[in-house]
């Protein structure tokens, strides 16, 4: 098509409400375009995108013996209320009511739908296995929409449940998936995606993957082992901690330590290194606001996932309030009496020594033993994985610690949808059981702005030519000279003959301007047309990412792309 | 694929609740499974149709130079306010708040997000025409979800959106798309579809059509001319009566009609015909409930369409209570006071000699004569065309009235849109202007049930080539025989290697049972391989149109299948 008709706007300033370069490129390149808080419409550039994406997940799924499927967005409350998750989920699930009064929730997610849709199909063995998957808007009301489309509220998502009689036949076909994925990954263009270990969440169940592409602007904190292959996300990392204990206990004294609070002025003062020091960190249970009080060693940081886990139920940090006898800036394990949930990380396990709050202002306790002084303590792996800390694998103190953005994730969920929500099949012998679940997610717009994230530069991004919304980009440098405009059409019409995807920049405008807007779209392949070239009677093709610069001849031009394309295409796949 | 794996259950009994074929057909088919009230989820063959639809019309939108975007499913009210719906649109929008409080809707049409996608980027006259269009599910909260995917609450549409800067050039385009229109019915294998004027309701502007394929089971009234090209939607049609005087005008005169109430017993009594009546239809204001009086000839009846339109608000039938003074049964025009909006039809217009109510219990008035009696009496277009009356384009006898489902729609919206939310664009002489806007819409899975209802027999659908889910359908008859499995295994992965898309049952059931299934699913093209069959070196292939029935020799069946695919493609193409 031609540029001139492209509907967008294309700018040249950095919108001052974009943090990350996706975004900004995104919007700048007039990819979509910003409706309410977390709320985007897209325009054809990012269509074309998602819908080249959508159709590599789609032959990937149906490879590993998918069925394309669709869920409805808005599902009546008494699906999630079969699951319990009407009740367990928190804001982030829209509901609300319609005009009868009946509730309703906004798709977030599908597994309810799967069951739902499969219960009463799947009733005997020879049924299984089977994996019904579905490409389709949802909507979380996440709290802090960012970055573009890297977190928003409306997001398209491809969803996959499957469902097998047994947890073998699971785990076997959670590895062709997670394969599957690897393809699907190098194929869009980020063979680099990686899989980590994760934590399931609210999904429930136990094993899960994230794939991650490692990147400064990732919420996500990834946790990798430089010696072996472990890797998993921060929330999932168990902490490994080595407990030096001293030969020697000193006894237990009180001492004063006015207003010495932070763990900085506390080890100063007293002389001790962090890691003889236990931290108090203190939260709250969201349901009734009681007190749950943490432990650990005076380096480490608590892992509020874990800890989360470990309580099942969800927590915020604490509001503490005179009433509640916690003497802020001194809490410490020894003789703190009152009604909370106390809890200690290992890192304290067997440890001597310590210094810990004195529970009134101004006090320390030294000399702490936490197996001599404290009674029934017991020891919970609650502490953040450290940068350069232990491999929980491979025992080496060989982890470091980066930065990622989740474009994936699968969870093996075994029974719990299907026992909740009362799926059964009988088996061979005749038992009646609940079949076993997994479920795998990509999120397709997250994932065009971690590819434009990984792929760009500072005039645009650079897309993988497997993804590009077209596949060259022609520039007619003066088309207001009538050789460049003919011979410009006809090399467009002929490429459109070929069938390929060509834009078509024929204005009468600055070569800069064409250029930046050339940058800006990022199409892998550029055939510029100008009276300079035509004189030698060639043309120049280059690449976005830089890689190719060549003159070509006019009556070659065809052959010449077609072959470049094919290049091209096959740099970004494994 | 295997149809051994088709998730999905085919049954024989139709349900209870399914009150129209399609709907029973693609639910005993597993098309499609009912999740809540107008809200389903789609199964493969579905999905594999609805996809194929959405390429037709996705290839005959972009022939028309329209641009792919996506929408947002959730928008902030604020938009909604800025075209004025939020307020003036009833209980079919969804309305809710986010976890802020702040209000959102749910899309049940985008006429605001398209306005508010391009606004900025077309300031200038040079950037018009465009069209964008999006794919896309939509909720609206019908009262009255009925027929399967005939009315539903969620659907996916396709929505398409014109800008111009004038109405002749909204107009040009206007019938670009009524050609792909024709294009795409025709494509999908309903030819038959016809165009009609309609009511542009709640979306504004002034000339629209509808798309109705003509099926008893339509939910629309369609008024066709058999005498020249008028075709138009019941609630659009003129309605154009023969007004007759008679010489004399009698005396007004009450009379006393003691039980006598209906229509009927009136003119029995006073031995009149209707035409020779005059009805009183009253309705109430939804706003304020404040009472409408309509007088009508007593032989037709009021389209509540125009009278809505005229009035510029919504109505209902009125619940006459005492305190309104009106007389049920006997409200007449003549000395009715009171404070009612009254409105006369023009049936009405010149009449004499008229037997109308007496405005109190038991009485009629005979011998009115509108013109003497009635003082300020305007007569507007108020009735409902009827069958056999008079065409209000050729002025013959020659109307006849069909049912019809709209499976798509076309409105040109004028400046309605872009004034009520400012979107203006510079015209070449520098002056600001308001651009004219057409918007056009289809329903997916609407067109998909009324294309079964039109094509179906007793058994189950039978699709057309360009949607069907597969194109051809392998039964092996006696898949327990290793010959018929060898052969048939043979042609599955020939025909699939020649890129036909094929369903294969390969089970160990009765062919009763496989012919049944294959009835349902409703593939165009059957390919039968049993142990008779291959005694003879050969196969049958019959069509599920029942057209194509022959031996086929086992060597030449890709040929074959191959040639009667574009035979079959062809056949529902124009």
């Amino acid at each position: 098509m031609k540029l001139e008709k492209l509907v967008g706007e294309r700018f040249k300033e950095r919108p001052s409400d974009c943090v990350i370069d996706s975004h900004a490129l995104m919007i700048r390149g007039g990819y979509m375009k910003y409706v309410g808080n977390g709320i985007y419409s897209s325009l054809l550039p990012l269509k074309r995108i998602t819908r080249k994406i959508e159709k590599i997940i789609r032959e990937e799924m149906d490879k590993i013996d998918g069925q394309e499927v669709q869920f409805p967005v808005v599902m009546p409350a008494s699906l999630w209320q079969e699951s319990g998750r009407y009740e367990s989920i928190g804001n982030e699930l829209v509901r609300f009511y319609d005009r009868n009064k009946n509730p309703l929730v906004l798709g977030m997610t599908h597994e309810e739908a799967a069951v739902q849709l499969v219960r009463d199909y799947a009733q005997s063995y020879s049924k299984y296995p089977f994996m019904v998957y579905q490409i389709q808007t949802k909507f979380r009301d996440e709290a802090r929409p960012r970055g573009g489309l890297i977190r928003v509220r409306e997001f398209t998502m491809k969803d996959a449940y499957s469902f097998h009689i047994n947890q073998a036949d699971l785990e076997n076909y959670y590895e062709r998936c997670y394969q599957a994925y690897g393809r699907i990954f190098s194929r869009v263009g980020v063979p680099e995606v990686i899989s980590v270990a994760s934590d399931s969440g609210m999904m429930g169940g136990n094993i899960s993957h994230e794939f991650m592409l490692l990147t400064p602007i990732g919420e996500d904190s990834i946790v990798i082992c430089s010696n072996c292959s472990y890797k998993a996300n921060m929330e999932a990392a168990d902490s490994v901690v080595c407990n030096e204990r001293d030969n020697i206990s000193d006894n237990i004294k009180l001492v004063s330590t006015p207003d010495i609070k932070t763990m900085e002025e506390v080890c100063g003062f007293l002389h001790v290194t962090k890691e003889k020091t236990c931290k108090a960190v203190v939260y709250q249970k969201n349901s009734d606001n009681s007190y749950i009080v943490v432990f650990i060693r005076g380096d480490l940081d608590v892992n509020e996932t874990k800890l989360s886990n470990l309580l099942g139920y969800d927590i915020h940090t604490a509001t503490i309030i005179v009433e509640s006898e916690l003497a802020t800036g001194y809490i410490g394990p020894y003789l703190l009496e009152g009604n909370y949930t106390i809890l200690y990380d290992k890192s304290l396990d067997n440890a001597n020594n310590i210094v810990c709050g004195g529970n009134r202002l101004g006090h320390h306790y030294t000399g702490l033993d936490i197996g001599r002084d404290i009674e029934n303590a017991t020891f919970h792996d609650l502490a953040k994985i450290q940068d350069g800390g232990i491999c929980p694998c491979c025992g080496k103190r060989s982890i470091s610690i980066s930065r990622g953005v989740e474009v994936g994730n699968i969870f093996q969920l075994g029974t719990k949808y299907t026992k909740s929500m009362n799926m059964t099949f009988v088996d061979e012998e005749g038992t009646t059981q609940y079949p076993s679940m997994g479920c795998y997610g990509i999120g397709i717009g997250r994932l065009v702005a971690s590819v434009c994230e990984a792929l760009h530069d500072e005039f645009g991004p650079i897309w993988p030519m497997a993804i590009a919304p077209w596949q060259v980009h022609i520039c007619a440098v003066r088309s207001d000279d009538n050789a460049v405009k003919e011979i410009a059409n006809k090399i467009y019409e002929e490429l459109l003959r070929s069938g390929i995807e060509v834009i078509y920049d024929d204005r009468s405008v600055r070569a800069g301007v064409m250029f930046s807007d050339a940058d800006l779209l990022g199409v892998p392949l550029r055939i510029i047309i100008s009276p300079r070239n035509i004189k030698e009677n060639c043309c120049e093709i280059i690449s976005r990412d830089k890689t190719i610069s060549m003159k070509v001849a006019l009556d070659l031009i065809k052959e010449k792309t077609l072959e470049l394309i094919q290049l091209l295409d096959k740099k970004y796949i494994d």
